[in-house]
């Protein structure tokens, strides 16, 4: 029997019931106590939206553009590893909901679809790449270039997780991929996370981190980077406006403001409370974007009032793979999406140019912003 | 057996169990998450009283004038809507037992009992209409006249509400009215929301509204309005200082600090968190009410300390209806009344007119006002 | 079997199971919501001490002086009426404790012990008497002449009940005197509240009030008190700064920050909030004490850093009299004047002369003090 | 069965299992309501880590000196008494982990090992002496005395605890040393806090306390120290600016924030809340150190960040050391480092002299600091 979903909390409490629960849990979980998993949700609820009225609202147009590229809304699809855990189709149902949907995906290094399946999969679709900075660097150049050759549009660089965070439910699961998959970007067994490897007693995936990604990442190699391709860049995992110039400095393209999905360090602010600094920090030189605990239309709307040009949703959309593959990940979008419309409308805005930092207050911020 | 009913609390307990599940649903839900339906409530805790001893309270004035117009306290019952299917007598018992203790009632324009036959029930009753502007311009505008024509004496118009909000509850329950009734404000089955009409599988009043009421409206239909009729016309549900000044400019004679109950755009801050706001955009040109949250005799005190002129209550009233039909609205209005002239005494005031500012603080709102 | 009773949550938990219900909850009510009830003691934990090290505290002397009389201690005995109920000695044995303890007892003018007998009974004891300034001024007078004639050191008038808070539980408990009981002070049946008088049908002690005490009074009255008596006058019930100043221009000798116990007017502030308002306001020409909500040590020495020359408690002696007369009452004293010897020990203060501003803060409060 | 051990938090649930009651009950208790108790936690969670990112830190130096001694990383062992009861081996496990990890212990006076024993077990362990001051002077000098022939580095003087702490369980417990074990540093039964001596049927421990501590230590006592020994002198238990300021005026070397664990005055602030201050006031011309709460690798980098030269850890040490021993010492000071190293990492810093306050904020305290 099937309950209505009408929220992603839904979702959650019935993808959970479906997922095997180390998978769950993998998609889940927070590092260590958690308190910054609970704070990217609390944080939106902090921050109270002051509605504009009679503006007329009968057409609203949710759409933007994202680094150049025209989406139908500023709700796109992050990064996350390894979907075809959740889903058999994994990647491959994610891009082609977007593509109907009309927004963009950014797709993980770790993915369970190469580069190229997930191109074929939706050849007109925006994507982008999220990468990892391997240690071996001509490893790192492939991922871009074979990026750029199938059309993805922008690399999201990820400068948080020069280690994996500690995440207590993958250690005592001794979490690694299923027999069945692999990080289908890689050709060799240690890089592809083959469940066949022995990445040792506690979450294999944090020993595949410290095995294969380079912890001693710089600026210097966003230069490296940055000369690699001309493709837009964006820095992932920015909290502070002092990083923020630094990435403009570095002729990058973009901040997304994100806290890992609070899966790196434990403590950090909540995205939505550490997106004012850095949005005022770049002065409108690049796109800020923001990722972690969006779950709601008005978080949607929250965050662009404080100045981000989109969000990016991850846990939703796992959900709604997890339940019903290409067409869950399309009730989830499309479910955002309408709440997303319907808080604009409510707050007098026919366009996302209209949405101003006069929308949101919050006492416990005041003397920041 | 009947527990004595010793505050607006126990009402709502009690009428709980007498409802049927998805009217009781109906008017308690809020929108999404209903965090600013719980906030409604918690904020008005956050503000503290401080009386001032010694004033000679042994005569009480709880007497003012709302528009214009005397009533004997400024608690005022607001505008909810079917008010039949809380009990048969509906509006015509509010109306009565409002008319009993002689202050104003606020009728829906979705009520169960039409305009002319809540002025038959009680000719002497200080009414106003709370319209909804329509797609058909001439629908509304009949509204207005009949109003007009049978003694209103003002139009409260609804600016938050281009589209319903999201309530889950009445999605759960595809919410409609009971056989037996229809907004009897309304000719065709369509626009009386008649449970013989199809409105889909979700929330039939969600699909109500869309298809019905303009989400189109503007300050050039506020301009409309004014030109349509002499009454006073009061903006219900405005949450921002500017705003409540663009109405003013409009020529509007009132503003209604409202959230709708929490039931359109959750996140927005509770109605006595916005109030000082609006008081002070508007610099005393027109009066300034509020609903939403108020249960207590302290809530009426602290929002008028705050500047509003009076305060409707809604659900309270839903509550009393269920319970006794005209004796239980009038039971409700009553033992607020009593406790509004007790927290009055209690903070020496002799009147309306001394309530100032100085009777509240709230620590996390001090720099706003 | 006696569990140990270690502080004044034990004494409380301890007689609650020993006392009949409704006089555990007269005693233990606030009005309302009991909001303000909460508050009282939560708002203590929110001043944080700032203790002082290595001041020698071999020797701590915690006497002060309370209007020009020496007490053991800064902590004395609130007003709490009708003592018999808790304990057949009633205030009787109060007084006995007090003397024992060498600190001074406030008598209520609603004990059900008279004002001779609690004379006789401890006449070395410093006694004070609350006053209710009766719609008959010539007994109220006459209350302040036998306190006078009796040796009592001081009149401690209460402002703040004009008419009685709203106490659920005494609505619902019809409270009322047991039948050998009645208020000692007072001659007639009516005014002595015997459960002989039809008191109605709901709180018979908010009946008494509506008969019996003037809603009138006002500054003119204090004129008239204060013509009445040499004795020092102190205002019971103040928490705002321009009361405290008017209190003082009208001759008074004392403030006593208290809101009834939180009985009264409910969502008024913790009476440790309001001190440091009134104490400012005073500017030292008369002594600041304080009730409501002490149960510790620690809030006996936060009260006194913010500037209360000593605080009043009135139900933990409730409880200790409750369990056991004049001894529990005694052991109640002794426990809370040994936690506020420790208190002041480990706060680095020889005695309460060097109790300053500099021991507590509280971030919530800073823009205020 | 075993649970994996991921965090302190396991370590104290399990210990908790292992260990008697009143054993359990000693270790864990804080003093009266044990409000500090649970802000020491909570304060740290206040603070919002703001980590910086592309910093190369595929090297981390946690190194670092205190008072002069180098440590492997800022986290030290503080000072808990009579670890015997934990675990047979007592402080000469504790000593042996410490050596291996190299970082420092502080011995306790009342340690159940003599400070010869503990450094026979270790000799090459870094090692402090925490001290009391007795009431005999000689006593006193001579636990100097043999610290500083013993090779210890440095003594820290505790000042916060002139009568000790009133603690709910051990007054409950009637609490002393099991039959087998004694304070090894003296001779006498009564210093030795013997379970043969009668120390009354509350908390023997503070009997012994108000027998043997000097309760009228002062400034004068510190000078008197200062002239004791050339060692490094660091004033433990220090929680106000000026207080710190004094301390530096009378030469000593070190200040530890800290609240004795909650121990001694409830409703004093959390160790991390008082730091700022300070930090401040020693304008660095000592190192501050802080313990209080210290439960996670954020935490101490919290402290870092705020300006302490390295933390103290006392109750996570006891939950390993009950569980294993030594073993479960060096486990636990292993998993804190692990997890200070990937905090430091994910935080972008290479080695302790670049952790700056900027590091962090805390909307609560911004006025503060």
């Amino acid at each position: 029997m099937f309950t209505r979903l009408l929220c992603v909390n839904d979702y959650e409490q019935h993808a959970k019931s479906v997922l095997p629960k180390a998978v769950y849990d993998y998609y889940r979980s927070g590092a260590n106590d958690q308190e910054t998993l609970a704070d990217n949700i609390a944080a939106f609820s902090r921050w109270k939206l002051y509605p504009r009225m009679l503006q007329n609202v009968a057409e609203i147009d949710l759409s933007t553009s994202v680094l150049g590229q025209r989406v139908s809304m500023p709700i796109c699809v992050g990064a996350t590893a390894m979907q075809c855990m959740a889903h058999p189709d994994g990647e491959l149902a994610t891009v082609r909901a977007c593509c109907s949907l009309k927004t963009g995906m950014m797709l993980s290094s770790w993915a369970t679809s190469s580069i190229e399946e997930v191109a074929a999969a939706a050849p007109d679709a925006l994507r982008w790449l999220q990468l990892y900075i391997y240690k071996d660097r001509e490893v790192t150049k492939q991922l871009v270039q074979r990026a750029e050759r199938m059309g993805y549009k922008a690399i999201f660089v990820t400068v948080d997780t020069p280690y994996l965070g500690n995440r207590f439910d993958d250690v005592r699961n001794r979490f690694k991929l299923p027999p069945q998959l692999r990080m289908k970007n890689f050709e060799t067994n240690d890089l592809a996370f083959s469940p066949k490897e022995d990445f040792g007693d506690n979450s294999g995936l944090a020993a595949y981190v410290a095995k294969a990604i380079d912890p001693s990442i710089s600026w210097e190699d966003i230069k490296w980077l940055r000369g690699l391709t001309t493709l837009p860049i964006v820095a992932k995992g920015i909290l502070r406006g002092d990083d923020a110039k630094e990435a403009v400095k570095h002729g990058l393209d973009g901040i997304l403001v994100s806290n890992h999905g609070a899966r790196q360090l434990d403590g950090v602010p909540a995205t939505i409370d550490a997106l004012p600094d850095v949005v005022a920090a770049v002065e409108g030189k690049v796109e800020v974007f923001l990722d972690g605990g969006v779950r709601k239309g008005t978080d949607v709307l929250k965050a662009l009032a404080l100045g981000a040009k989109a969000v990016f949703v991850g846990r939703p959309v796992i959900w709604g793979l997890a339940l019903q593959g290409e067409k869950g990940v399309q009730d989830v979008l499309e479910m955002l999406k309408e709440e997303f419309q319907l808080a604009m409308a409510l707050s007098g805005c026919q366009n996302v140019k209209v949405i101003d930092k006069t929308l949101v207050r919050n006492p416990l911020a005041i003397s920041r912003i």
